[in-house]
């Protein structure tokens, strides 16, 4: 039920320690307010670490990285892991540099992630060391189609097995995957891309649902999937004459603010394979 | 008079030098400009101390710190005190971490800030070294309310005696106080903490309201909380279906911009105890 | 044709490397999104230098400067320069301290920038080291009018020769020079300076239209200046009562996302002298 894993975020107001990028991180605590969790940002390594501990989840995400943010992701992970809290990885960019890419290997090996968000471009580099990340976005020819649909859940799924992150892959097709089954998620409008931030944001919410859901991380992570692609749905239906980007990113915090279980339930276009 | 303080901030237009944190640093900047005020942030030390010394007012809010900017706060705040610039600080978080509890209790005893403003958790840090901050957010146990009114209001002059400084400690309730008076303020609406950085914004209305009225500074601190608190209502009064959080972000901000010495006057509500 | 200029950014979509402020970063990234352009942050100075080698255009702007940011400024640059990528410069608040007067001009001499686009007092603080900028506004004694512009014009024509870079000055009139001609421009609302980030957005506009116009630098920033202009005069006549700087914002990003060749055209009040 994806509408009782939203109950649970608003009902246990989970913290959530950001270590995140600076472009999209007003935006990533509103939507996390909105979700009814409750943000907090820390990259200080002494402070993030005291933060994680006492955390419901520890949301890493490499958007601006630098090394005292590194420093501070790895402190703050390593308590985190101690304490039980649960990490989500965004791999911002890997792909696109070496550095991005090398950061992001180790915390998937180092930290155990519990989840990992990404685009298919940042995924293939995790997996393969490719470069074919073009900035912070998935290069064209990277994508989940119909067509490699049966191959790529596969592919998360094997990836799952491998680290022990439920995987989620978000783009036209958003694909949600642990070792043995993988939501395959039809949400979302693709004036999504238009906006800084909504993979960020996303993120926030997965952490934030896996948190108030710790029983099943994998159905959490769907329901954020869901929630968020839902919002993007609701924001993009209602895109006036004259409005653009700026207006759709304020819809879809609101949608996700005023999001209840019914309308996940209701919205949710996902089958399990 | 609190309309005549909003007057004097239109008038004079007081530089702000903010040293704020990455999450809402751009409502602080839209906020301070929407009230008439003119903002400059910088946290690199050397150029953050001599911003400080040509500067109306310095704000020190500690929400994201790091050892950089705690040094440009020392740096910039002796030269704030060297020029005569009153200093903000609003403590984010104290009583969440050590880092966080320590640097808002050195701030307060070297730098001697005129304003302090922050949430009742971290106000008994300040005080006490405790460590009921849930995040950046008070504790539920920790509130100002009818029943323990006027003990929190003989708290508050106390420990503004023996820091020299004017606090405001916002929620349910707001509190004003100097050690001889405190003014009660009722304004607000509680779906303002459902925004990142309401706090944040309100502690740069009272540095730059202080900076305009520099004869009576707990009167203009007062003005800036009842400014921010009638934005808050007109703001929720306003939200139609569909409209949640980043919205009324949006309404508060243009409603600081929009707000008249009239409306202040007659908006406000409060009793001076 | 500055239409066109626009046409060739949505058609290329430039990657635009930004090491930018973290006050008004999520604007200049929302709105490169809005105009076709594809934002990257990173200020990691190892990072950074790899983003610019393979990035359409480079954009420095010193607006929250460090010293590890600083160093990202040379390493970037002088990768971009070996590479052939244009560099845009916005010396943010130069003139105000040393430290940003300083690297300001050591952008300029070593990294050759393509574009410098500022306001006047930067642009005087560049010129003669003159200190009259006040925060990050210009002083209200340095301003372009019609009484100064033969004069002005000449001025900037002559930086440009001896900079190599397109000159865009903006404030009440815009100036766009380079060593030969100046484009004058009338665009633009006086209450885009009630926003924090206007001219920081204008910054990226520029490089992203230079990076998708390269035969044709000065024509491509003249076009950006005319879109920015273009979205604030339809920004504010769209702004209703009670709406102020918050609604404002939006509606300019939405205004360049919605923005096509044939209302540059139309709405682009200028002249080549």
């Amino acid at each position: 039920m994806l509408g009782k894993c939203l109950e649970n975020v608003r009902e246990k107001t989970p913290l959530v320690h950001c270590i995140t990028n600076y472009v999209t991180v007003n935006d990533v605590a509103n939507v996390l307010l909105g979700a009814g969790a409750s943000p907090i940002m820390s990259d200080e390594p002494e402070d993030a670490k005291k933060l994680a501990e006492m955390s419901s989840a520890l949301y890493l995400n490499i958007g601006t990285l630098n090394k005292r943010t590194i420093e501070a992701c790895f402190f703050a992970g390593e308590a985190a892991r101690s304490a039980g809290v649960p990490i989500l990885l965004d791999p911002v960019g890997a792909g696109a540099t070496p550095l991005r890419t090398d950061t992001a290997r180790k915390i998937t090996e180092k930290l155990a992630p519990k989840i990992i968000r990404a685009n298919i471009s940042e995924i293939k580099a995790l997996l393969f060391g490719t470069d074919t990340t073009r900035g912070v976005d998935a290069d064209a020819a990277d994508v989940v189609n119909e067509e490699n649909l049966d191959k790529m859940i596969g592919v998360m799924k094997s990836f799952s097995e491998k680290t022990g992150a439920v995987i989620a892959v978000t783009g036209k097709i958003d694909l949600v995957a642990d070792s043995e089954k993988c939501y395959v998620i039809r949400n979302g409008s693709a004036v999504m891309s238009k906006i800084t931030g909504t993979g960020c944001m996303l993120s926030g919410l997965c952490a934030a649902f896996a948190a108030a859901n710790g029983e099943n991380v994998t159905e959490a992570v769907a329901a954020a999937v869901c929630d968020m692609g839902i919002a993007g749905e609701l924001g993009a239906a209602a895109l006036g004459k004259g409005e653009g980007n700026a207006t759709l990113r304020n819809r879809i915090i609101d949608a996700i603010y005023n999001m209840d279980s019914n309308t996940l339930e209701k919205g949710a276009r996902y089958e399990i394979r």
